[in-house]
């Protein structure tokens, strides 16, 4: 079983990476899609005038402060107009996709932080109303239901809570979350950087190896959304996955080239290729 | 087996809807519910700058042009707000949704009319570039699949075409349609107004029994979107459901009142209440 997330940041094709996942698909291989949206819920938030509100938690994480109306235009967009367009492209390469946000059969299921605490102007700041949350929990049987009547799942954000509301969860840390529940033995990450740099504007100073003990390390230097990325990368390995890999989406065989090893690679243990 | 359509106009709660839903879940009952969103992909039409264009058919009747832009729009109503919102509100009350589109396994399937012939300003015209289409196809296998597992299916267009294309489908009509193919003993179709009125500005007028037999007078009696509620009850009714019901969807327990007989009843046989 193999996890792929694919970032929604700008500059993202996502015919390469349908293409390879039909591929995928041919070989037999098992596998889940997850996908992100935030340039695109950024687009329509501002067109909707109800421009996103980034915050930094108290923890240094970046965050989307998500209220009701944010919640429902992220819905539009990741539940809409990304998960159809991806079920979509694979329907028309013969690969049986079915779409599914983690609300739908409490596929992905967590508890919802409705306060969080932010600093803004180096002052800290309750902020109430946040529908975000992180999952917990994840619906394997519905995964291996599906996934054993031979279609393939395209999974987005929002999360559902205990207490039944939805909840923007971080897309790579879910990715994470089914990757270990699943019992994966990879999880790979695309998004528009080839992966951890350790000079955040030269892609040529790439890591191209993490020992998953100096993983911690790694998290001081990872900036912006790559934090997540890496810390999604700690959650995985720590349950079990063998192989996490954070790639680059805008190249030709996007995941081919990240299985073969090109991007950032953290193995717990050495895997054949 | 039980198919529940409700529409997507202006003064339509679903809270009573689910809560009737959530009822029939607990007593145990088959059914799948359909829903539309034309009031909501209005409203993000407009807002969005890209207001909705709706044409009368050669035959009659009245379409929302779906050029591939519109297409986006609707999914981002369809698939995301209104059907996650659906799933979320159901899931509260203790309901295992799950959301699906017709792209979703090819649930609904038919082909595509990519072009139109219209009829502005009393003269005939020919439109390219629709994304409409009809459901010829149900993918009942799947539909049983998610049932027979425990869950409850909230259905929504778009479909899929046959050359993989996702097309606008009227929402009565693939609901018919899915009543027909699941074998469905009921098709309620729950909308703004009471059922087939006799004069569309009296309330009072309602038709409470068509006789299957006289369907095609009645169909020339609707006014505006009942057209195509009266031309789907006749394609279930052909096509083997037991009886249909247009009733109203804005009263307490909208389902149960639609089930006791309130609205305009077309039976083909007595069923047993």
């Amino acid at each position: 079983m193999l996890v792929i997330k694919v970032g929604g940041s700008r500059g993202i094709d996502y015919d390469p990476v349908c293409a390879d996942l039909a591929a995928l698909y041919r070989e037999g291989e098992r596998f889940v899609l997850v996908h992100g949206g935030s340039h695109e819920t950024n687009l329509l938030s501002n067109k909707l005038g109800k421009p996103p509100r980034f915050v930094t938690t108290a923890s240094g994480y970046e965050s989307r402060y998500t209220d009701r109306e944010t919640l429902e235009i992220f819905e539009m967009v990741y539940c809409g107009k990304l998960n159809k367009g991806l079920v979509e492209k694979l329907q028309a390469l013969d690969v049986p996709a079915i779409g599914l946000s983690g609300l739908d059969g409490r596929l992905l299921e967590g508890p919802r932080k409705d306060s969080i605490t932010i600093v803004e102007n180096g002052r800290r700041k309750v902020l109430r109303g946040d529908h975000t949350g992180r999952v917990e929990r994840v619906n394997t049987r519905l995964v291996h239901l599906l996934i054993d009547a031979g279609y393939v799942l395209v999974v987005s954000p929002p999360a559902i809570s205990h207490d039944h509301v939805a909840i923007n969860v971080d897309g790579d840390r879910a990715a994470a979350r089914m990757a270990d529940a699943l019992g994966a033995e990879r999880l790979v990450i695309l998004s528009n950087v080839p992966g951890l740099l350790r000079d955040v504007d030269d892609e040529a100073s790439l890591i191209a190896r993490i020992d998953p003990d100096a993983i911690d390390e790694h998290l001081e230097l990872a900036r912006g959304r790559m934090k997540k990325k890496i810390l999604a990368a700690r959650e995985a390995l720590d349950g079990g996955v063998g192989e996490v890999i954070l790639a680059d989406a805008r190249v030709a065989s996007p995941i081919r080239q990240a299985l073969s090893g090109r991007g950032t690679v953290i193995a717990r243990r050495v895997l054949s290729p």
